[in-house]
């Protein structure tokens, strides 16, 4: 990716990334304020470890410019707390995957893990906590935005994370990692990958279209989308496993092949997931043609999941 | 407790049981209905394990018959998604309690906890995907209740379970076990048990109210007399803990001494214990006299609270 474009769309995204960030930052610095309680410092320390770590931020990227898209600056403002309460998700199943008991990752963005730089325990409540947290800030009474919203924003949440969505594909996956390889065709990998990452994915587009108020039409388009990019990102996640190394990725590589792991790139090899990916990319964008050059950022963010190199 | 207003209790707080298991055993049982992707079978089964294990129900009960009391059999069948919702916090909180990482328990309720039946990464997910489930039952398109109130649960349910309520107080928990006996006082115990113990129960009443459309009144006096059933609640385990012996519990007693826990039984003794309890149910059931003889079930509830033998 390069040319004036890429260079915009790189500026946006670590914008973006900033702003989602600093909501984080300002809410979990300032927690006294949700009632008589307060929030032991342990443990809100463990959960900024595990959110405020320097990740691109690509979901709530996509929840607001999905909302900017189809309500302008106004549907932009109104998402920042749901694109925070999604990031809340994203990382606390971070944490959890990589507890000894998951995936066994000590590095994480080049940091310690959670458990590592705390302990397994306060890693597990500070997941739990960051989980809860999200639905808390997606009915925040500060939230400009209908109650009605708000309920089918809580329920595709719940829905996009639970046993149907990201944790069934996380279960999936260590069930994958124990079984032969010869057991999983590619229908299961994509079943799995759209679970344990293209369901939070699709959720980011539909969110940012729920936000804005938008049709059903648009609802289901932005779903569509939503799915391909998701494809698109588990591919290219693929890729970098098996071509990246540990110091680029800022996390260890090589892993899903040492473990057998069913990935597209063990059953179809780099260059068939190269063009897959590519194809989901041009399949995803041609959905945003009726939006004209207001899709542009969207667009850019295609191009981006599938062609990054972290 | 005995005579025939505790038979009455003992016959409703059955019923009610039943009726929650019954709720979350067909929306176990049948998870096609929520989008395209099945729910893992040993997720579910899992899930199952932990929720389906003949548990009094208590927070459910408390839920259903506050509801009832203010807004009669409709209130009582609206609450149940919600009853049932709250119970599927409760037993991830068990869940994941009970993990080697945490309390370490192999027994609950005479059966094994859900990590020594599966395994910790099964055990973990079961946890994530119950409290993710609480959430989608509390916005299901079924719910017969108002997009503003199903709001106010959410939000409210988010606070109680997360950092500032539940899951903060576990975190003190194993921080209390951790430090010497003689640096908690006896504000930091309470403190601790109404955020672990008490959040949870204060917030069944509470949400009893709230799906009743009572007024604010009503609401601040159900969260009283919630929080005094929830002290209650706690006093009553330490004094379990410190009295029974495991075969009567269906789990580990005596852990809170040797280990060094921090219970108002450790820093007062059997007796005062016994007497904060009693005086605890004697203040909420005072608070339920507006509601005349509607009340009886609450009443009963908080002295069976008080008095239970496991």
């Amino acid at each position: 990716m390069s040319g004036p474009d890429a260079q915009d769309f790189a500026a946006r995204l670590s914008a973006a990334a900033e702003e989602v960030a600093g909501f984080l930052d300002a809410r979990l610095g300032d927690a006294a304020r949700t009632g008589e309680a307060a929030w032991p410092a342990q443990l809100v320390a463990a959960m900024r470890h595990g959110v405020l770590n320097g990740g691109k931020r690509l979901r709530p990227f996509l929840v607001l410019e999905t909302a900017a898209m189809l309500a302008g600056e106004a549907g932009r403002r109104a998402a920042l707390p749901v694109a925070a309460g999604l990031e809340a998700i994203h990382c606390y199943s971070l944490i959890h995957d990589d507890l000894p008991a998951m995936d066994d990752d000590d590095l994480r963005r080049g940091q310690p893990t959670v458990h590592v730089a705390f302990d397994e325990a306060t890693a597990i409540l500070a997941g739990d906590a960051l989980l809860t947290l999200a639905f808390d800030l997606l009915t925040d009474e500060a939230l400009a935005l209908p109650a009605s919203v708000q309920v089918e924003l809580v329920r595709r949440l719940a829905r996009a994370a639970g046993a149907g969505g990201m944790v069934g594909g996380q279960m999936l996956d260590l069930a994958a990692e124990k079984a032969e390889r010869a057991e999983i065709d590619e229908a299961g990998v994509t079943a799995l990958q759209a679970m344990k990452t293209g369901a939070l994915l699709k959720y980011a587009c539909v969110a940012g279209a729920v936000i804005a108020g938008a049709d059903a039409g648009t609802v289901a388009r932005m779903e569509n989308f939503g799915a391909r990019i998701g494809l698109a990102f588990q591919l290219a996640d693929d890729l970098l496993d098996a071509t990246a190394d540990a110091t680029v990725l800022g996390k260890a590589a090589g892993k899903d092949a040492s473990r057998g792991k069913a990935t597209f790139v063990a059953l179809h090899g780099v260059e068939a997931t190269r063009a897959r990916c590519a194809e989901m990319v041009e399949e995803a964008t041609a959905l945003l043609s009726p939006f004209g050059a207001a899709s542009r950022p969207l667009a850019e963010a295609a191009r981006f999941i599938a062609t990054r190199r972290s």
